[in-house]
C-alpha cells in the first residue's frame, strides 16, 4: 500500500443518529453537497419537523441502523453524551461493520465505550468546534462549520504503530471518510488524540462555560442598575451561560479532571491578581493584564490570517500537512500536525 | 423654580479635552448634530490628524481653555485617569467658571479630585458604557454611543438635599446639560450616584477585563493546538484582553476596592464548582452551570428589548423617568431611577 489520497474520494451513504444542532447542521451540509444521508431522531416532534423539510428521517433506531449495515454507511454519532453508550450498543446490534464517528464535545469518555466494546477498529473521533448558544434541529443551519477546526482523532493509528503492527486498510479508509465529512462542512481537520483534545478544550471551550456561569451570577447580583449599564465586554464574556444548563455539564462533568485543572490554573491567576490589587499603597494589576495582553495578542497573530476578509478567496491560518495516509512514518506525521494544530487538507 | 424641562435644550459651546476612541467620538457626534465644538489634544500627531478631517483642535491647553472661559463652554474632560488631576488644575486655573464633566471609567477617584478643588457645584461626572478594544483618535467614529447607557452623577444634589439646602440652578442647569450631551450621542442618560457606578461596573465591565486577561494566558499555555482548536466562546469572552495593558490598569487600579470584592465573588464560585467537580465518585458542575443559566435568562430577558430590531423605531428597556429637575421630590426621584437602571429620557 502506498497511502491513500484524500482528494477525489465520494462518501459512502452517511447515517446521522442524532439531529440536534449539530447533527441537524452536518445533515444539512451533507445534503446540499449531494451526499445520501438519511437520519434518525429520538424526539418525534424533531423527526417530523425534518422530515417535514424533505429530509429522509426516522424515529426508530433498529430500522435505521439496519438500513446502515446494508449499505455499509458512515455512521455519525450526534447525541448527547449520555445517550452514546445505547446508541453504540445499537451500532453493535445491528451495524456492526459500519464505521463510526461522532461529534461529542469530550474524546475520553466516549473513546473509553468503543473500547469497552472492542470497536476501536472502526471508530474515528470528531469533534466539530462550532456551535451556538441555541440546541435542537430548530438551531441546525447549513454553513455552521464554514472554517471551524473538526477535531479528528487518531489513537487507533498511534496504538497500532506502537505495537508494531500496522494500520489496518479498513480504518485508514474511515479515517480518510471523516476527514471528507470535514470538508464537505466546510471545516478543518485537525487530527488530535483523544488526551490532547480533552486537554485542549478544557482549556479554549469548557473554562469559557464555567466563567461565563461565574460572571452571568456576579453580574446578575449587581441587580438591574448592573444590568443596565453592562455593555460589550460582559455580553461578550457571559454569552455561553446562555447555553442550556445540561448541556455545559455534560461537557464539564466528562471532562472533569483536565476541567478542574483548568480552574485550579485560573484560581492561581486570579488570587495573584486579587493580592497585588488589595495592596493598599500601591494597588496594581500590572502583571496579569501585561501578561494577559502578551497572550491575547499572540492568539490573536495566530489566529489573523482566519478573520473574516473581504477577499473572496479565505486562506486559513492553520498550516496544511499533507501526509499520504498509510504511507511511511504517516503517524509520526498526524502527531506533528496536531502539536502545530494543523489541518489535513485535500491534496 | 418649578423644575428644568430637558427637551429642547441648546447646549452650549462644548470643549473636549482629550481626543482618544472616547473624546474622539464624542467630537464627532457633537459636531455632526451642529453643536458648536472644539478641543485639545495632548499628542500633536493625533491634534493634526483631527484638525486634517476639519474639526476645530489645538494642542495647546492654557489657551483652548482660555477659550471656553470667554464661551462659558461645557468642558468635557476625556484623558486617561492619571492626567485628571493635571487637566482639572488647568480648569481652576483657566476656566474657573465653566461647567466640567467627564467619560472616565471610575467615579470616586474624580470625584475625590473634584472636591479637593471645591469644584462639586460645576462638575456631573459622566461615563458612556461603550468602546472597542482599540483606543486613539484613529480609532473614533460617529455612532459609538448609540443606545449605550451614559451614566451620569448627581452626588451634589444628594449632598445638598441631606444638608438641607435647595440644588443650585447652575448645577441644575449642568446636569440638564450632561444629559442633553448623552442623548445628542444617541446614549440614554442613566443617573447614578458615585459609589453605586463603581460598584456597578466593577462587575459588568472591570471584573470581565480581568477574566479576558486570565482566560487568555490560560487558553495561550495549551500552545498552537489549543489556539486552533478555539471557537466563538473563547473568542467572546477574551475580545477585551486585547485592551492596551494601560487601560486595563487604570480602571482596575482605581477602582482596586469595588474590583478586589467582585474577583472575591468569583474566586468562592469557582472554588465551589472546582470543588464539586473534582468529586471523584460524582463529578459535578450541576449548582453553576444552572445558577450561572437562570442568572443569564433574567439578565437576557432585561435586555432583550435593547437587541437589534428590524424595526428602524428602536424601544429602549431601559425604564424612562420623568422628572421635572429642581421639583420638589426631584432627588428622590433619581434615587428611584438609578435603583432601577432607569433612563431620564427628554419629555
Amino acid at each position: 500500500m502506498n497511502g491513500h489520497n484524500l482528494s477525489k474520494r465520494e462518501l459512502p451513504p452517511t447515517c446521522v443518529i442524532g439531529l440536534g444542532l449539530i447533527g441537524g447542521s452536518i445533515m444539512r451540509d451533507l445534503a446540499a453537497a449531494g451526499v445520501d444521508v438519511y437520519g434518525y431522531n429520538h424526539s418525534r416532534s424533531g423527526a417530523r419537523a425534518a422530515s417535514r423539510e424533505g429530509f429522509d428521517v426516522h424515529d426508530d433506531l433498529s430500522s435505521v441502523l439496519s438500513r446502515a449495515a446494508s449499505d455499509n454507511a458512515l455512521i455519525i454519532v450526534a447525541v448527547p453524551m449520555h445517550a452514546v453508550e445505547d446508541v453504540l450498543d445499537g451500532i453493535a446490534l445491528y451495524a456492526p461493520n459500519c464505521g463510526v464517528t461522532d461529534v461529542v464535545s469530550v474524546k475520553k469518555s466516549v473513546y473509553d465505550l468503543i473500547r469497552e466494546r472492542g470497536m476501536q477498529l472502526r471508530y474515528v473521533g470528531g469533534h466539530p468546534m462550532s456551535g451556538t448558544e441555541d440546541s435542537g434541529w430548530g438551531a441546525s443551519r447549513e454553513g455552521l462549520f464554514t472554517r471551524a477546526a473538526w477535531a479528528v482523532t487518531y489513537d487507533y493509528a498511534v496504538e497500532c504503530d506502537n505495537a508494531g503492527r500496522r494500520v489496518p486498510a479498513d480504518w485508514i479508509e474511515l479515517f480518510a471518510d471523516v476527514c471528507e465529512l470535514a470538508r464537505i462542512c466546510g471545516a478543518e481537520a485537525v487530527p488530535v488524540s483523544v488526551a490532547a483534545h480533552d486537554e485542549a478544550v478544557a482549556r479554549v471551550s469548557h473554562l469559557p462555560h464555567v466563567l461565563a456561569e461565574a460572571l452571568a451570577i456576579v453580574g446578575d447580583r449587581g441587580g438591574t442598575l448592573a444590568q443596565s449599564l453592562a455593555a460589550g465586554s460582559f455580553r461578550g464574556a457571559t454569552r455561553v451561560a446562555g447555553t442550556e444548563p445540561g448541556l455545559v455539564r455534560a461537557m464539564c462533568e466528562t471532562n472533569a479532571d483536565a476541567v478542574v485543572k483548568t480552574i485550579d490554573e485560573i484560581l492561581v491567576l486570579l488570587q495573584d491578581a486579587r493580592d497585588s490589587l488589595a495592596d493598599p499603597d500601591r494597588p496594581s494589576i500590572e502583571q496579569l493584564a501585561g501578561a494577559g495582553y502578551r497572550a491575547a495578542t499572540r492568539m490573536g497573530a495566530r489566529k489573523g490570517a482566519r478573520a473574516e476578509s473581504v477577499s473572496p478567496v479565505k486562506i486559513s491560518s492553520r498550516p496544511v500537512m499533507r501526509i499520504q495516509l498509510g504511507a511511511p512514518g504517516w503517524v509520526k506525521a498526524l502527531r506533528q500536525t496536531e502539536s502545530l494544530g494543523g489541518r489535513i487538507d485535500v491534496f
